[in-house]
């Protein structure tokens, strides 16, 4: 173990891409973010905009790159496929794909999926930030991924026994702005995790999702009867979606559940999560997902490793 | 009562315009029907368009205008008001609103609040709507009204007790157009009253309205995983929707409820609340409009009368 540069870990989402020079004892010791997420990269070419950021940051060719995300799916960079589950989180990565006509090496991590036939489930990404979050917190039982589609996993030590995604984040984004509510709730600003109007929200939501549709037509009707103001209802609307979440997880009061998140999202998870009285156990998802995807570098090239030894 | 045109009867949305020339025995003399809602309309003025339609119909100056619908509300023509539940759906029009500064005798009806600090809620068009529809089935104690914004509405003779309305096609239509679930989904096209995944759609939503917004996620998991196609994704995605909202409605099977809605609607809300087991009466939404509209002038010009004559 040292903290000469090691690996790149690469995190490279729909919308976004972060990218960190890493040691392989875990040091970070460069990054960097844009919004050059899969969509937009698509047309000017994967490698191209990698190696941008490789060459800025002066980076070694010989460096390997590990990368989760969506350029791993149809959409992306190259198809990476899924592990079903029930699956092993610490092995994930040992069916890694392999970029491919490229000078440097690239791997690109398989995501999970519920092949269910009733209840399909998929993640691309998540699997990663979950492998950290299980070194980072060994023994937890359910992991809740808060996010534009957050995901609800259970564990079973490191087998992922299976997870739920919620369409909380989107639904959140196009409801207050593509919605008559946008009148209501405005199309931007962010919520406050204090704010009552959350939380009675979060304990609306969770204990009648069955109302949660009218609910949100009733933000109206409250602005419309009752002057309410701009930055209630948004928080309303918010801690409503939340608490419907919270309800098809199941949460119990008493439970423990680990929160991998980061910055404005964790406060609002954690102040609703801790509402329904759940013992919350935070992880930072931006240590987690750099932790899986140092974790997986390391599993991939140990088990090559162990094939050229056979 | 004869069959010579006696009443112009309006419903003026916020999308749509529609215009009946009546006898006031209720016979439709002519129909009219634009695009022309109060969003389109604001800027042009309401008075220039409806008179364009009038004369189109060479409709003599004296004949009166009754309207229900957004031509009352704030961005309307001219803002009528809300009568508070319970409210007698029979004499909420003696409320109606005399345009002012125009020719012509224009009244506009007023909608009905729930001015709950929990849940309140509004309607606007539908009260008249309802007005019909009690005539048409005298004795109905709830009534579901789909639509952009559904209501559910309880009666107790001509009293309205309450109402609840549900998000649910607005929802379909942000939900299938604007969310990741376009790729699934399918930006249009009608959803067949009696596919199987609309039926176990709406059977889920309903029995398990809580993982709605999972159950949304994994209709794309779907189309991921095993190939589903848009035409059903669409099915499913409806059902569950509109399966939530009857969970929230709170049916249960053996209940009767008066369906008021016409067209694509009327058989996609038939068949959903047969497959929970309520018995439906029909009444279609047209009919209970007009029948409401020529009501509501009745009422509004004898209370007119009464006051004279006191």
């Amino acid at each position: 173990m040292s903290t000469l540069p090691a690996i790149i870990a690469v995190d490279w989402g729909t919308s976004s891409f972060r990218l960190w020079l890493m040691s392989n004892d875990g040091t970070v010791l460069a990054e960097h973010r844009s919004h050059e997420g899969i969509t937009e990269v698509a047309e000017r070419g994967f490698e191209t905009v990698l190696e941008k950021h490789l060459s800025a940051l002066q980076v070694p060719g010989t460096l390997p790159v590990v990368i989760c995300g969506m350029a791993g799916s149809r959409q992306g960079w190259v198809e990476a496929g899924y592990i079903d589950t029930p699956a092993d989180v610490t092995t994930i990565s040992v069916n890694a794909t392999v970029v491919p006509g490229v000078a440097r090496r690239v791997i690109i991590i398989p995501g999970l999926a519920v092949r269910s036939l009733t209840e399909p489930d998929v993640m691309r990404g998540e699997e990663t930030q979950l492998l950290g979050a299980h070194l980072e917190l060994p023994g937890g039982e359910r992991y809740c991924m808060p996010g534009t589609h957050s995901k609800w996993v259970s564990m079973n030590g490191a087998m992922v026994t299976g997870f739920e995604t919620f369409m909380t984040g989107e639904l959140f984004a196009t409801i207050s702005a593509g919605t008559m509510l946008v009148h209501s709730t405005g199309g931007e600003g962010q919520v406050d995790a204090q704010d009552p109007a959350f939380l009675t929200g979060v304990r609306d939501g969770w204990t009648r999702p069955e109302k949660t549709t009218h609910h949100l037509f009733s933000i109206r009707a409250g602005h419309l009867l009752h002057d309410r103001g701009i930055e209630e209802n948004r928080a309303r609307l918010s801690g409503l979606l939340i608490g419907a979440e919270f309800a098809g997880a199941g949460i119990r009061g008493g439970e423990q559940i680990g929160l991998v998140a980061s910055g404005a999202l964790q406060r609002l998870y954690h102040a609703a999560l801790s509402e329904c009285g759940v013992t919350v156990r935070d992880i930072d998802a931006d240590v987690a997902v750099r932790r899986g995807l140092v974790e997986s570098w390391q599993r991939f090239s140990n088990r090559s490793g162990d094939l050229k030894r056979t």
